[in-house]
């Protein structure tokens, strides 16, 4: 079995290594050479955690296993992140474990990575602008693997918590574009892409609010209950997702389709814009993809890093 | 990260402490400090393999995570065994990969030990007939970890095949113990207890074989369709099981659920006795064990062993 610890992957993985492996999986799931096994998500009864699985199988790509962990709200007092996980890869022609790999920084790479795909296959033809809403640990990943799929000039936010902007504004400098702080108003009338990326309950991005041939990335939603666009907007849109189901039931998509205001062939899988199969923003205004977050793409993303690690030596091998 | 390889497993895990691990967390599932999580069980549709994942969590033992892993029908071809299986223990307070064990031979350990643990608690008084209903791989363990709790004086069998009856005279032997290969009727009348571990799909053990005080640890049948015993001898006898839900879909007792003969109140979740919640056996002339095999009795011996190589400086430690 290869270990590749936490602390080897800032220094293996690239943004661009995350987007070609988490596209290649996107388009996997398409043509039905991988999928995505029930999700196993259990509030154990202890420390307040969440823990669970996410595990599938991407034959294409030849990678067979599981993201195991969760999120331990009370962790400070370890010294830890809140968000733990660990992801294993079995060898699918024997059923043996072949791999381990910290899926702590990977998680916020895949995520990140997910909507870069989006951008790549659904920006309007000549977007200069990025909107970030949410100012999160997660948004300085967004950010960063936006702009290395596509060519922004400019970068404008808002977050909830103003005092948070500074983590956008620093963002943004290591890239070298500007940065500015506007209003939601001035957000949807002028970003050509948006990124959200909230842990927000009730719509923050309103119909009203957008103006103009747009592409929107909601990353934020990933549970009963959480929602970040106007059901109004998502109506008027072109939708698109990671995984048509799981984006209906615990996605951005869940409310309009709670409220039948949309249906399930409504909503396109990402894959088949990227295998050719769909001809994705075509003629439509206002594009939205919702990423849920599936297992593949963190199988994606740790079997790459697993190849990374052993080209550079810095796999560790121990027997099981 | 500790890791217990598959080769060490063998120096260090008994059918003893098997035993007591397998013992408490079924009193833990009884009293409400454990609990199994939902099965994940996969035809990947990739050398006919069978994959998932059986995940629970004991607050009491203090046992998180999940075994993953399954069946590779084809993989004599690569020299590895069919069932391959890994287990991952997670520290229940921080959400951090804790543990990976190998978990082949544990898998037969924490099997044998649910029917012994049976059998320590329901045999009847003064048993001395051990009687074993197939003689396949996992026989053997059942016979010894069945030997290693009660003082048989004598153990008869049958199997489907009987060139394959050699495995229990030998193991037998091992064990000290005279062996005889009988038939169903007189293994039906002789035997005090009755350890049935095949893969039929069809009855092998008809009420009319089973005469006198029986206790019958039914430890094959582990998916829908499987089936060792008569409905008719399950509907005389008092059932017993690790986890009752289960027990009913997809374990012995799925076919009398099915035909309607038992019905959930019907069936005692073993723990329940161990804990003295309830009598067992009583004035019951026939009991049942229906062994179905879930991921806390794997959680449970894996726990175990990582104590046990420590102790010895038998776990390896990795950085992940």
């Amino acid at each position: 079995m290869w270990v590749v610890p936490e602390k080897e992957i800032a220094g293996l993985m690239t943004p661009e290594a995350a987007f070609d492996a988490v596209e290649a999986v996107f388009a996997s799931m398409a043509s039905g050479d991988a999928y995505n096994f029930p999700v196993v998500r259990e509030a154990i009864g202890h420390e307040d955690a969440l823990y669970g699985f996410k595990g599938g199988f991407d034959r294409k790509g030849a990678n067979l296993g599981l993201k195991a962990g969760g999120y331990w709200p009370n962790n400070q007092k370890h010294g830890l992140i809140n968000h733990q996980s660990t992801v294993f890869l079995f060898d699918p022609d024997t059923g043996r474990v072949a791999a381990a790999v910290g899926g702590n920084l990977l998680t916020a790479l895949r995520t990140a990575a997910a909507s870069a795909v989006s951008i790549k296959h659904l920006a309007p033809a000549g977007a200069k602008v990025l909107g970030m809403i949410g100012a999160g640990h997660q948004s300085a990943f967004q950010m960063r693997a936006a702009a290395g799929v596509h060519g922004f000039e400019k970068v404008i936010g808002w977050n909830p918590h103003p005092e948070m902007l500074g983590r956008l504004a620093d963002t943004a400098a290591d890239l070298g574009l500007p940065f500015e702080a506007v209003d939601l108003d001035r957000l949807g009338a002028e970003a050509d892409v948006i990124i959200s990326i909230t842990s927000a309950f009730d719509p923050l991005l309103m119909d009203g609010h957008v103006t103009g041939p747009t592409h929107i990335a909601a990353m934020g939603t990933d549970t009963k209950g959480k929602q970040e666009l106007d059901p109004a907007l998502i109506a008027r849109a072109r939708l698109f997702t990671d995984e048509v189901a799981q984006s209906l039931s615990i996605g951005e998509f869940q409310h309009a389709a709670a409220q039948k205001t949309i249906s399930d062939s409504d909503v396109i899988a990402i894959g088949r814009v990227i295998t050719g199969n769909h001809e994705g923003r075509g003629n439509a205004e206002v594009t939205i993809f919702d990423g849920t977050g599936v297992g593949l793409q963190d199988l994606a993303v740790a079997g790459a890093v697993v190849e990374l690690a052993r080209q550079q030596g810095k796999a560790i091998e121990v027997e099981i």
